[in-house]
């Protein structure tokens, strides 16, 4: 509504999973969009061949999501040299947003819900390159208004979500305190390595399908002998024990861990300890 | 976006102040939108004659603001003999929700924001009657689309403002604890009474000018001899004396008390009590 304003155009964008393939289906209400490529062949596990991909050379910009939560997909190196020569990059960093470092001067927009990496569920955190702020399509709904935020008193024509406005800013200092965002880097590292490895030591009792280049440091799906009678009993007996929300996404299944900025190693050994256990028993 | 789908529509909007008129601006971007009367010839301390009011009997909805949170101007009695037979009524009752009983056979729909007096910003109410709910504009947001937040499982197509929401349960238990609205109701009753009474009593030195007959029990904007300097002594000795915020809408001038459900009449007492001393010492 923002980047195409009135004219018609067309925007690139990448499917590699549940957020960017609704962010593509949201898109088609505004415009012609060229769909790059589509993880769904692959099992969401994998992505085409860059050779392979569609693009629109004249598009006004190129969407992708950093980090796909629901099937842990993730772009550790992005492919810049296949976004056309200054087009706008706009990205969905929603759940990976402040877990490493970002080279800013390759993004025009990206937006990120608050709720994984920096605060509560409520708000949307939208980092926009100036220039690309201007009028919207004329029948843009007021809180979609790009230009009307950037020129109210305070950034705030409506009463905003004060509360999580403020919980993110006391979670940023502590973020900060704790080492900022090499801090945060480094433990997401630590993190997924330990726990992929393990998962790779079960001889496929737990697995994990993503193509290792892409696998996410934020959420890891995985499967129990892909047998989901298995699989409800590891929720079930998990949950006895104090390690919740390990149901996989229904669009894709079995068994998921998501290791955010908050999560402390203590909490992934113990998960891992309880993953060993479960396994001798039911091996 | 919703009432209208995508046929090609009207509607008639009450223009009584700053939220109905935005909420008129707000709905041209998507019908044929008449303006049954409009307030601000009267400064919004007024409506025009019913008589003279412009209303289109095959529109698809009527709407309007039961409290005008910046005039001051609300709806004790609202004039239902004047909505067509059968025709849909939108209301945004942001600003004076849960301070009343309500006759909800007369409403299709009632929005209203939480921070005046269920809980923190950044929830929005919304009551529809049921048949009301089906598919929006083709090109409305997914956020906008009441039909999809229906349908979604447990009402959430999106990871919701989690905290507020539970705040507002909270409070409207605390609310039903205090006797419901029959109590909320008799508060802002007597609180309103009390305070225009006063006003009223200071021979002009303190002034409200909306017709009685639509005085605000939420929301009572007043002026200080139409004096801004002296309106700005009077607020910052306020602010001084732990009595805050009681600066007017910019677009209205002069000074405001709101006396939302959360507002104490020791609250109440001792606004009054610190006015009488400002009187008697700039009088």
């Amino acid at each position: 509504m923002n980047l195409f304003g009135d004219d018609k155009c067309t925007a690139n964008y990448m499917t590699t999973g549940l957020w960017s393939s609704d962010a593509y289906d949201e898109a088609k209400k505004y415009g012609e969009i060229v769909e790059v490529c589509n993880n769904k062949k692959h099992n969401w596990w994998d992505i085409d061949n860059e050779n392979d991909w569609t693009i629109d050379p004249n598009a006004r910009y190129f969407h992708f999501c950093s980090n796909e939560t629901v099937q842990g997909f993730e772009f550790h190196e992005f492919p810049w040299h296949k976004v056309p020569e200054g087009m706008v990059v706009a990205c969905d960093m929603s759940s990976n947003f402040a877990s490493k470092r970002i080279d800013w001067s390759k993004y025009g927009v990206v937006y990120a819900g608050a709720q994984k990496n920096v605060g509560p569920a409520g708000v949307c955190i939208t980092i926009i390159r100036k220039d690309l702020i201007k009028a919207p399509r004329k029948d843009a709904p007021l809180m979609m208004d790009w230009a009307l935020t950037q020129r109210a008193p305070g950034g705030m024509w409506n009463t905003p979500n004060c509360w999580s406005i403020y919980v993110c800013g006391v979670n940023i200092a502590y973020m900060l305190e704790q080492g900022g965002i090499e801090a945060m880097n480094r433990n997401a590292d630590e993190r997924s390595k330990i726990f992929y490895a393990y998962i790779d030591s079960t001889d496929g009792f737990y697995k994990n399908s993503v193509n290792p280049k892409y696998r996410s440091r934020m959420n890891m799906p995985f499967r129990i002998k892909n047998d989901p009678e298995l699989e409800l009993k590891f929720t079930t007996e998990a949950h006895a024990n104090n390690l919740r929300d390990l149901k996989g996404h229904w669009m894709v299944g079995g068994c998921r861990a998501s290791f955010y900025n908050g999560m402390t190693m203590e909490g992934v050994l113990a998960l891992i300890e309880f993953m060993k256990k479960f396994h001798a028993e039911n091996a």
